[in-house]
Formats: structure tokens, C-alpha cells, sequence
């Protein structure tokens, strides 16, 4: 399956809703793709990209750095589909030579992402249903 | 230094202050840790208590399941130091025939060592400490 790699465009909040949705956007391209998310994660997003730092790891740093210890990285994130309304993602992490996919939530994963700098990608067929659903 | 096992007594609310205290209680012995935590990770861990379960992972669910993907366990987690009202702790993760630790906040690793069941320590000082100030 073609996936498309996306890089984060904004953060919104719809205070009408009271939700938090996070922008991502085609790379190489103008579709965009809205996730809703918690939150925790959109603060944690949000301390990531301000450059925030904690005297404690934060949850999401203490995920990328026990990845880095056991000897792994964070290759690529992608959001794989998309469900009654929710999307899933998986981590790919590298190790050695081999590639590990774990399940992931969107937000975490994004909120990873962002930290390990890789690269985020979607599955082409998401885009495409959440694209043709935003005209 | 020695470390001493511990293991969760209650979580309690302290509507006061609007903060949620976790305690912990030696095992072998009567003394009892209180720890103030977040509210997404006081959520977290009596998530994993009740059983509650969730059609994606959440954020220490995607931890565990990380660590287990690249091949290593969770050991056990020991809280470690007391600075400024501030606890500190660290996981200690096994793999193969080696151990790494990585820093992290008490209430991670509580959450993380219910959901691997691995066990709990704290430093013996930062025991005799905070048990002195409790009298």
C-alpha cells in the first residue's frame, strides 16, 4: 500500500467543541488531514515544538528515550486507518537490521514523532477518504 | 544502596488541595510512601486496576508494548531520590543478559510496573526520610 508522508502544519482549537486538532499536511502536496486529539497529547505536542523542557521526562520523552537505550530508533511513523471516526497509527521502530511495528494512537505517535525526529506518513488511502470528505 | 520493595496501597483524592496522592507500603514492613501525581497518570493506573481496556493503546500501554517489540522486559522501577518535594525514579529494563535504566517520574513507572507486573522499590534513605516526616 502507497503511503504519502505528511508534516505537521498547525494546531487548532475548536473551543466550540472544546476539542484539539492537530493539521498534518501532504509534504509534497496540498491535502491535509485534521486528527482530533487529547488534551494531554496536544500539551505534550505543544512542549515539543516550544522547545519546553521538564526537570522530569514527560511520558512521551521517557518513551523516546527508552527506545534509544535499548538500542533501537524511531524510524517512521504512520497512520495506517481510519474507523468509525478514529484513527490508528503504528510506530516503526529499527533495531539492528530488523523493523518492529508497534500499535499506536495517532497523538502519541505524532507526539514521538516529533521528539525522534521521523518521518510521518499516512496511508494513501486515509488521505484520500478524509480529503474527499473535507470538499 | 540498599532498596526496599514496595507495592501500591491506595490511590487517594485529596479534594483539598485537588491533588491525587498514590501510596505505596513496604512490603515486608509498615511504612507507606505518598506520592502526588498527575491526573492523567492517577487515570492511567486505575485504568490498569479496574481492567479497563481501550480499543487502541494508550500512552504506558504503547510503552509496554515497545519494550516487549524490542525484545526486553521491564525489571522492576525503583523511586529513587527526593529533591524539593520532587520524586525521582528510573526503570530498570532487561535485555538479553543486560540491564539499562532510564529516568523517568514515579508515576510512569507505577503505571508501567502494574501493567508488566514488575516490582516496586524505593531507596531505603528517601524511605526513611519521608516515613520521619510522616511521625
Amino acid at each position: 500500500m502507497a503511503i504519502v508522508e505528511m508534516e505537521l502544519n498547525k494546531i487548532r482549537i475548536d473551543e466550540n467543541r472544546g476539542e484539539q486538532v492537530i493539521v498534518l499536511k501532504e509534504k509534497e502536496g496540498d491535502r491535509f488531514l485534521p486528527i482530533v486529539i487529547g488534551i494531554m497529547e496536544v500539551t505534550s505536542i505543544k512542549m515539543e515544538i516550544s522547545g519546553v523542557t521538564t526537570p522530569r521526562p514527560m511520558t512521551h520523552d521517557l518513551l523516546v528515550s527508552t527506545i534509544a537505550k535499548l538500542g533501537a530508533k524511531l524510524d517512521r511513523i504512520v497512520i495506517t486507518k481510519l474507523e468509525q471516526n478514529t484513527f490508528f497509527a503504528k510506530l516503526v521502530l529499527q533495531i539492528d537490521s530488523r523493523f518492529e511495528e508497534v500499535d499506536a494512537r495517532p497523538s502519541d505517535s505524532i507526539a514521538l514523532a516529533l521528539r525522534a525526529k521521523a518521518r510521518i506518513f499516512v496511508e494513501e488511502q486515509v488521505l484520500t477518504r478524509v480529503s474527499n470528505n473535507l470538499e
